[in-house]
Parts: structure tokens; C-alpha cells; sequence
């Protein structure tokens, strides 16, 4: 399969998010334009996105959404779900241990780490939070395959080492560190500041 | 000015974010080469991406560390401080409101903000949680010009429309609604499950 850019990965997600509503709302059918309005795009960008993955729709009469939404799922892995684990419980990393929005997208937060003793045995919701040393053989055991890194800077690449050694495939990164890890694992760092770095930007540039 | 896009202005960002790195290590000067290998792309595109904005660094020597990092701040408009507000105090959003990183690089959260009676009134750190009612006035009183939306999506247009009407000038929107703002407000939308959906994509495509 050809290399698809990370802006069209990103896109599908966001299409699928109101294919969904429209599923929802019984709508039978969707044009490119309908979809480009909502995503904030052109009709041309969304038949180019889809068009990396096969041939969507009829001319003239747009996208069956169930059809179309069962595919997006599937392009995007969502067909299934997935056991992730969360290191770090400061306030952003309870946070996102908690975050309903996670297992409604098929993402079961199985397991929450952190090395603080006064943290490890507390509960988050139905999870007790567990010794970040545990962390490899908790990964190994729970055939979890996605790490959520919330931990300072300093911590972050030996929370990595323990996620890569227990068999995760995947990272979420939101830690300020630069993360090395092998090239079979993804890694995705997000940075909360940095969002709001570019609405600065925005606002020193009128 | 060049309409420049989008990803350069976040790379910009994370060049400085390595150089205040080397700043506190006292490294006098950076490589194009150095910059890029932190930053996870070419020096080809760390010289492309500083262009936009004239000429830095003399070929051979690098990057002058204090006086670029100094530039890329005025250019992301992180010369000076902002005043932000928080709306919805669930865990995300508190949690948001408390986060230091926010802070260290100028944005001051001056006010929270929830419709729920059993949360306004509560203190996150030193600032009381206070009505949504009073967004407008409260943001028009205290000069707030970022807003920060973390609320349940139906909320969400209602609680833009009073952040525009207070006089922000730009808005961060992690509640799953496509909201309408006017041209002169910037918008930008955070789908935290969204970035779990682009690795489980990866972990599908492999």
C-alpha cells in the first residue's frame, strides 16, 4: 500500500466522526460537499482522500454512510478494539485514564502506572493504579497494545523502554521529551502547549 | 505577509522548544542538521521553514541559539503573556486548568468556568470555578482572549458564542462539535481520540 500522509490518516477520522452522526440520524446518503463542509475542506479533498483507499460512492448520488462509515472503520483499524495503557497519574493523566471519549472509539484503558507511592494503589474508576516497575510484565500479561506516556520529561524514555519491552505497538506521547524507540513501534507525540502556541502565532500574525 | 502553513508553524514551535534546551545547556550555537534530528524531519526543511520568515544563521556556523530562539518566540507571539479562560471543569478541563505547562509558556488561565451548580463555587488551585452565565462579562472585565472549550458537545456553540461575545481572539476546542465562529476569531479543534485513531490506523496498515 502506498504511503497514505498523515493529513488524509486525520481526515478520514474526522469524516468518519459525522458519518457516525449521520448513521445516527438515519440519513441514508452523504455528498463529498456535505462531508467537506463539515470537515472544513473541499469536496475535491475528500474524494482525493478516499480515493487512496478504492472507489467510494456514485457519481450523482454520494456515499451510502453505513457503507461508507463501516469502511472508514476499517481503513482506520476501528473495527476492533484495543487494550491501552496509561503511565502517569497527575491530573492530565487521571484525566485521560477517565476519559469516556476513549472507550466510546474503541480504546479500553486497561491499566494505569505511576511511581509516586502515594499514588500506586488509589483508584481511577474501576482501575487501581499500579507500580510504573510493573510495567513490562502488566504490558506482557494484558496483551496491551498501546502506551499513553504522561509522565515528566525526565521519566518518559524509560516509561518507554518498560512499554516497548512488555510488546506495545504503539505511543501516545505527551510528555516534553523526544522519545527513541524501535521502528516497528509508532510513536505520536502530542504537545497540549504547543496547540495553543499556534493560536498565538495566529494572533501576533493579524 | 505569506500565508504560511500550518505545519511549519507547529515545527516552529518545536525547533523552539529544543533550542530553550540547548539555551539552559549553554550550547552557543545549533546546527540546521542538530535541529532537524531532534525535531524528527530534514535540515532541508528546518532551513525551508525558517525562510519563510528572512534570513537566520550564517552557512557553516549554525544558528546563533539565544538570538534565534528569541526570533521564533516574536514569531509564535510568545513574546508577551495571555490570558486564557477554561470552559468546563470535568476532569479534562480541570485538569487543563491546573496544567503547569500551560503557564510556562504564557498562558496565564485567569478563569474556569461550568454551568453545574455542584461545580461553581469549587477551587482549582487559587481560582474559583464560576458561573457559565457569566462568561461574556467576565471575559470582556479580566481582557481574556484565548478560550479554552472542554464542555459536552451540545454545550459547546453556546459557550463560543459567549466566549466571541466577551472578545476573545481565538478559541481551542476540545469538545467534539463543529463550532461556528466569526473570521476574525481562530479556531482550532483537539480530538484526543483522535490521535488514538492515527496509530491504531498504523497498527492496521502494517
Amino acid at each position: 500500500m502506498r504511503k497514505i500522509p498523515d493529513s488524509t490518516v486525520r481526515r478520514l477520522a474526522v469524516y468518519l466522526q459525522f458519518l457516525e452522526e449521520f448513521e445516527a440520524a438515519g440519513t441514508p446518503t452523504v455528498s463529498s460537499h456535505a462531508l467537506a463542509e463539515r470537515g472544513g475542506t473541499t469536496a475535491a479533498q475528500v474524494r482525493k482522500d478516499l480515493s487512496f483507499f478504492g472507489s467510494f460512492g456514485k457519481r450523482g448520488l454520494g456515499y451510502a454512510v453505513p457503507e461508507l462509515g463501516r469502511r472508514l472503520r476499517a481503513i482506520l483499524g476501528l473495527d476492533r478494539r484495543y487494550r491501552v495503557a496509561v503511565v502517569g497519574a497527575g491530573r492530565v493523566g487521571s484525566a485521560l485514564a477517565q476519559y469516556a471519549g476513549f472507550a466510546a472509539r474503541g480504546f479500553d484503558i486497561v491499566a494505569v502506572f505511576d511511581s509516586d507511592p502515594a499514588k500506586i494503589g488509589r483508584r481511577l474508576d474501576t482501575r487501581e493504579v499500579r507500580d510504573a516497575r510493573t510495567i513490562e510484565p502488566v504490558v506482557a500479561a494484558e496483551g496491551i497494545e498501546i502506551g499513553i506516556v504522561v509522565t515528566p520529561a525526565a521519566a518518559a524514555q524509560e516509561v518507554a523502554d518498560g512499554l516497548v519491552a512488555g510488546g506495545v505497538r504503539a505511543i501516545l506521547n505527551f510528555a516534553p521529551a523526544q522519545l527513541v524507540v524501535p521502528p516497528d513501534v509508532e510513536l505520536r507525540n502530542v504537545n497540549l502547549a504547543l496547540e495553543l502556541e499556534t493560536l498565538s502565532y495566529a494572533l501576533a500574525h493579524r
